[in-house]
């Protein structure tokens, strides 16, 4: 998006916050306060929407009632990808997603849900929490009128479903592969042609021959969706997707409105819910991979390590481009992005990676 | 300990619960609630005793004040090591500190920190979240009348502190080497003469030369105690202790007793403490590293190979002597623990370990 376009939609956006402000009081029954969180996420989707429906209950139960959340799947209110305009135009209070969805709205909030060989989730809570992080996504949202906040992470995803293996970069030209984001414009560097479907449109793709291979999340939500009866190669791990986390976020105004107990209710229970939905996907991931490989045979595979390195260079580049090619908060972004990422990786690679290494080598329990 | 010793301290412990919720109430002002909240930190200790108070503010603020937090530092009230006494005696309503300190108590409780070549911090949360955990856990404090929750990890810790560099096992035969719990078992496993000194005495016995070596936390708490002074050899990472997980407990009746919301205002905090003391360690202990090295002229190293082989065989060795040796719920401790370990590894090691190794490699930003 262009400068002047993103300021342009950011200030119809304030006036249409403050319009709302004006306008709509927040739903009231019997003195309690009724907010709708609509979320990106079809009915009890594995990890995230189940825990987006769990951080509103928490909330509701936590409040005791004073502060109600109702839950909305994709589709049922407004469609999964006009969450966060249904909070901008006073439609909804809060909306559940990730942010990576509205970059057409700044591109710097990519940084906020993971880019292509990025942040680990334990690196990026760091980098939110301590590190400065927050305050620059303050910064981005505070155009719109809205407060985000961290609510969930995948953890480092699966790197996709491939119809073939992969023996190199060459089997990679052309390869019709379904994987959107950042992580396909990585993809798209490496020569893959590169194509963005719905959940629900991957399988039939697969089946019929119109797709080569296609990315989703891990084994917890892609069981499900049953790619492995089409595409019997599984890789590991996403390195365009090292984490993903998701977002909650909430109209700043009527946030503020609120009374300063339900206010810190909301702020800990969507932290609690980071840690919540991270636990969900490490303990489900790995099961469900058992039963991906024992029930049906899929075949676990890692990447060829020339791929691994032309994606590493890939991801370098585009990370470039967006830090030299952003307006100003993208630069900000990015910068302190950076930064955090070569502070904590001194730890990450220095002390974690050594002692899993250490741990696969040598520990063995029956 | 005896199974009969450990019984009679349980029944004993039971008896103290039960007397406590008859006779005490709770310190009420103005209507509300006061709790007190011991914990086994210094006041102010970096990470985990800033923690502690973080946890209690939030549980105050969430509650608009009607279950108000106050903390007490180790030896303020009670001496550190009597937090979990205070609150089965009833002269506190919750503790806070690391459950591996109560091993006198039951064995079972270090899985709960963290034990030699264990659980990383996400797999911990995992575990006790996903995995049956906390219901095992459940039942080891119900037996105390108390109920305990995850509050806070430190990650994957530091080594220790050496004044001659380490070049195999045949270096440990004889040193003189503070490090506590089961850690220090492992390391008197290799031959090391294992002591346990208090935080206090640490620098002093290092510097009269009474100790080799000493272990203590990681970075961001071992700065401030100075060891870099009489210590230049930092060894990376601790495999005896790869997460330590604290917990915070509560007394089980009075937790009953609380109105629904404030009871479930004390569990998202605490899983939200879980979080952010995890974050603030993740941003600030590669901080205080890079201080110890650029200010101070420490030099970090990563034990030799024949080290961290020997230490995987003992930490092997005595995690089957718990398993076998304990009681039954230790045993039920170990084996949900192993289990778990067993599964999530396969997504640690599988996934997220071969991204580490991936970035480390080939990314490199100014």
């Amino acid at each position: 998006m262009k400068r002047r376009e993103f300021f342009k939609q950011a200030s119809v956006a304030t006036i249409g916050a403050a319009a709302a402000a004006t306008l709509a009081t927040p739903a009231i029954a019997q003195g309690n306060i009724t907010w709708r969180m609509v979320t990106t996420w079809p009915k009890n989707f594995p990890g995230l929407g189940v825990g987006a429906q769990k951080l509103a209950d928490r909330i509701t139960k936590a409040s005791g009632g004073r502060l109600t959340v109702q839950v909305f799947a994709a589709g049922e209110m407004v469609p999964g990808l006009q969450a966060l305009d249904a909070v901008i135009d006073g439609s909804a209070e809060m909306s559940h997603g990730a942010a990576y969805y509205w970059q057409n709205k700044s591109q710097a909030l990519s940084f906020f849900t993971g880019v292509p060989f990025g942040m680990t989730n334990r690196e990026l809570g760091a980098w939110v929490r301590y590190l400065g992080g927050q305050e620059i996504w303050d910064k981005i949202y505070d155009q719109f009128g809205l407060q985000g906040f961290l609510s969930g992470d995948t953890g480092t995803q699966a790197g996709g479903w491939f119809k073939n293996e992969l023996t190199g970069v060459a089997d990679v030209q052309g390869l019709r592969f379904r994987t959107p984001g950042l992580g396909g414009q990585v993809w798209a560097k490496l020569g893959a042609s590169v194509t963005n479907l719905a959940a629900g449109e991957i399988f039939a793709a697969l089946q019929s021959g119109t797709l080569d291979a296609a990315e989703f999340v891990g084994p917890y939500n892609d069981l499900a969706l049953g790619f492995h009866q089409v595409a019997k190669n599984y890789y590991f791990p996403s390195f365009v997707e090292p984490g993903l986390a998701t977002e909650v976020v909430v109209d700043k105004a009527k946030l503020a409105e609120l009374p300063e107990d339900l206010q810190e209710i909301v702020r800990i229970a969507a932290q609690a819910s980071y840690d919540d939905v991270s636990s969900d996907m490490y303990a489900n991931d790995p099961r469900a991979l058992q039963a991906l490989v024992s029930e049906h045979g899929v075949n676990v595979r890692q990447f060829p390590e020339e791929i691994i390195e032309a994606g590493a260079k890939a991801s370098m580049e585009l990370i470039s481009e967006i830090r030299e090619g952003g307006d100003a908060l993208t630069k900000e972004t990015a910068e302190s992005f950076i930064s955090a990422l070569n502070l904590l990786r001194t730890r990450t690679e220095g002390t974690d990676m050594p002692f899993l290494v250490a741990r696969e080598k040598y520990i063995k329990y029956e």
